[in-house]
């Protein structure tokens, strides 16, 4: 075998006269009056190779005339000054002069390009992915993905966590998302599912006296999927014992501090700023604010209270909600009447608009406006910029401003993308109510710890006992999110009682739990990140698909492997299952 | 909260006077005259709290002084020294004079004493994992695994290689060992399969170009269990591109040099010896020999052809294997006689034993042998050993012999326990037969290179085909093993089919595979390493199932959680299944 002595990219003028042999695809091939060029790529990058008819037999030249791009090649040489450099090639100053080569396998027609895979379908790319991956700029997403997780893991062990690996078959405790099944041959009739998380392990990790624990694991969930959800996917998981919510926000934060020294060479500053979910919404209708513009939501509600204006007049159930846009004096007057348009994607219908020019408000509606509503808007607005208001319903109107107020950003170009926000959110809602379920469910998860003060709320006022849980955003994407765990066994149970367990569900599903918090339980919490998230954000990679080496469709299936796929019925007997209709 | 402003293990001389907060499980309690001792544990260690009933109110006293063990407490104190050191403990010279104290959580009766599991029934210990995993010993177990998967991650990155995540949710090839199937519900009828290793994944990332892939990766086979099995299990993977069998040998010498050195601090010496599959089946009777002791099997066959003692006497269906026993003077007669017995749990029907002694054999049958005999014996003899003779069948003889040496290994201490011997077994058949299945199958598996020597006998002479397949051994334990692939899309489908696999089998299983080697393969290897295996060897742990935090039972089962469990009718509805009798 011709092996390599130097990678196709780090081919340079301090070796010319040597020989070397590289190994690679052919990237591309060209005859120039009978002399061949070819482009020889490997992980390290792309070197230029000469093939000139004098130096190997008519029969060898012809073998390697007729290979088509995408063969994998050695090729043995001596390193040569080139007389026409190429400056966009690293190795552009020099080529390779072939005197021997080995075919290492011969590429039959691509079904596609996979260098300009824009005009590809997707399936298509995901059914050839390999192709698709030879791409430098997919590779250099693994590449980052990879370093991430182990500067996280380098960080973690250096601060005394230990890696557990909990297990992948495990128990179907359905609350929250559906779970993954596995039928058991060895116990017929029952099932193990894969894990929504680690969860329930790395509290029985902290009971066991562990104290810092964390693990990249793998979760699944059987949810009907969209373009940014994977049936499996992966966390930075992890926990801590005797901690409160400052001993881990505080860790997180030098954690993502070091991360993104070590791998992006970028310096973050710490803390992060914390808002109360309460003010998220109120700020920026979302509890994963985008805190790279301002463009803060402004409550105009009681403003207009006794307004002329006929639009803002409110019974009550309505909101009046404003959102301004600084130096607007570019947008001119059609351009207003479109935004009032668009607006309606986002089920708003449409808006009143305020100009303010030299401490002048102009408007068609500015005549209506009463002193006090005067001076309100002025007070929101800086010169030259168009304040934008809109009567929302009680009942979701910051969420819907505030999907405006990000279209508004993205749309004026008031998004600094160079930036990396942080920012947490704390001070969750404990409960929410499931319109589903008619009943009220864990807005984190059942684990959580009430904050204390609210623990007179648990059973009579729902809507407002508070979650010790946090979230963790960067530039509007929530990261990932935790909270401090109940590790009182009587809590937990009146926790349990409150989402419409039974006694009897309870004991099912969570009794051994409850039973662990009985034999001596410390004070413990933890966060997990969405891994597969962070990269996408840092890798700025196109899709969630593109940061996952062997992806799904929105459909479930892989259509490389053509995964999932029919089984053989003896395999479904010896499970001892049927299909229902088969 | 009482919050830790130190590790319990960590109160020393050097901070006496100081108040310290620490953190942890109430290991003991006494009270000696009125006046309380306490030990408390956590991870660093125990120290031993001193309550003095003048030191808090007597409702405080009551309330510490009635807690169980295994309680979970914060306690402020003064550290004083010691009037009565306690050599045993590192922090036998202090002790911490409580001043507060706060109840974090209050265990009932232990099922059992954690600290000497040893008269605790498994199943308990498995149900009560907490309690089990709050020992010492169990925690350093986890403790050394993370630094060992640690030590692996930073060695590989450093070398190039990108760890890259492969889907757990996969299809189902059966091929080796049985599946675990997921129902899909997005996709009824059809089922995606838990991988039984990353391997087709690994492949195709050399076919896409990343050269170098690591991961450790969970791994499922739906086997019948037994006690070192578990039904997911961990392992070490490795693929690489453009290397041949000796580029991955010196690899992963060099990584296993590198772990030891840091995690064990023990230097190991490089290039590990090789053997050839066929030596160590003849000399050690095993595909894993274990060379910490020599005792090789000799083989007599031919020495006794013409053989005067009974006994020996030969149709040629049989062989005659010996072992040599070394100082042996004080092995009395009667227990060669019982050793007689023992040798029969392997299937032998005992031995012919042979005395050196003074350059003499001594023995019943001495008078027997001839003089080639006698100088064959000698030749494999020094003084004062003890020759064992078996005859056995040609089919598995030497396997049977083999068990026996590493019976004798153990029974006569020649094995050094401190040794780490490693050993690359090689050139292994291509194929075994299957007595089940009547039909040859792949003993590595069949994407593994034949010996190019070999091919012509791919079809007519499948004995006698070696693969280009390596096994690394420690200790007599298989640590792992890999192979060099096919990279030729023709040579993979002649291997498929040399293994029974129809065209159309071919296309529905392994197409894909078969494809991408047509679209520009790379010649590519690997290995994998079974890291549970691996921890318990290095952690001398008392069973595999001590290394993994959460195992499973032999029937499967994980008594924690109660997993698997039978699930609500409606989760089977959702996948279109049904149970075959339910």
């Amino acid at each position: 075998m011709l092996k390599r002595t130097i990678g196709a990219g780090n081919v340079n003028e301090s070796i010319v006269g040597n020989v070397v042999v590289v190994n690679g695809w052919l990237h591309r091939k060209r005859n120039l009056g009978g002399i061949l060029f070819l482009d020889i790529r490997d992980r390290s990058g792309i070197v230029q190779v000469v093939v000139n008819p004098n130096d190997i037999s008519k029969e060898k030249f012809e073998s390697i005339e007729s290979l088509k791009v995408e063969s994998v090649l050695g090729i043995k040489g001596i390193v040569k000054k080139r007389e026409a450099p190429n400056p966009k090639l690293k190795t552009g100053m020099v080529e390779i002069q072939l005197k021997d080569f080995e075919v290492f396998s011969k590429a039959e027609d691509l079904p596609f390009n996979p260098f300009s895979p824009q005009d590809v379908d997707e399936i298509v790319r995901l059914k050839y992915r390999y192709l698709d991956l030879r791409r430098e700029e997919m590779r250099k997403i693994f590449e980052l993905r990879a370093q991430i997780t182990q500067s996280v893991r380098n960080y973690l062990s250096s601060k005394g966590f230990i890696e557990v690996e909990t297990p992948y078959l495990t128990k179907s405790t359905p609350e929250g998302a559906r779970d993954f099944l596995v039928p058991s041959r060895l116990n017929k009739g029952k099932f193990y599912a894969l894990p929504q998380s680690p969860q329930l392990f790395k509290q029985i990790l902290m009971i066991s006296g562990f104290e810092k624990y964390f693990q990249i694991a793998r979760c699944f969930r059987d949810e009907d999927l969209r373009l940014d959800r994977q049936p499996e996917f992966t966390q930075i998981d992890m926990e801590m014992s005797f901690v409160e919510q400052d001993d881990i926000i505080e860790l997180v934060e030098d954690m993502y501090k070091n991360l993104f020294k070590e791998v992006l060479g970028i310096e973050i500053s710490t803390p992060f700023p914390r808002i109360d979910y309460k003010d998220a919404i109120r700020f920026y209708g979302s509890d994963k604010p985008d805190t790279r513009f301002e463009m803060k939501i402004i409550n105009f509600t009681d403003t207009f209270k006794d307004t002329k204006i006929k639009v803002f007049e409110n019974n009550g159930s309505k909101l009046i909600l404003g959102l301004t846009i600084d130096d607007a004096n570019n947008i001119s007057r059609s351009e207003v009447d479109r935004l009032k348009d668009s607006v309606k994607q986002f089920g708003v219908n449409g808006f009143v608009d305020f100009k303010i020019q030299g401490g002048e408000i102009t408007s068609q509606f500015a005549k209506f406006l009463n002193e006090n509503e005067r001076k309100e808007i002025l007070n929101y607005a800086k010169d030259n910029s168009l304040i934008t208001i809109f009567v929302v319903d009680k009942k979701d109107g910051f969420e819907k401003v505030g999907r405006i107020r990000l279209f508004f950003g993205e749309k004026f170009n008031k998004i600094d993308k160079d930036k990396f926000n942080f920012l947490w959110v704390v001070n969750f809602p404990f409960f929410s109510y499931s319109e589903e379920e008619s009943r009220y469910v864990a807005e984190h998860h059942p684990f959580t710890m009430p904050n204390p003060l609210d623990l007179d709320k648990l059973e009579t006022d729902k809507e407002n006992v508070r979650a010790i849980a946090y979230d963790l955003v960067l530039n509007g994407n929530e990261l990932g999110g935790g909270s401090i765990r109940i590790h009182d066994p009587e809590l937990q149970k009146r926790v349990f009682k409150a989402i419409g367990l039974s006694e009897e569900e309870i004991e099912t599903r969570f009794g051994f739990l409850v039973r662990a918090f009985s034999l001596g339980a410390p004070p413990h919490g933890g966060i997990a990140f969405g891994l597969d998230r962070l990269v996408w954000i840092l890798s700025k990679a196109n899709s969630l698909r593109d940061v996952i080496a062997f992806p799904k469709t929105t459909s479930g299936t892989c259509p490389l492997t053509d995964a999932p796929s029919e089984v053989d019925i003896k395999q479904l007997d010896e499970l001892g299952i049927d299909l229902k209709d088969g």
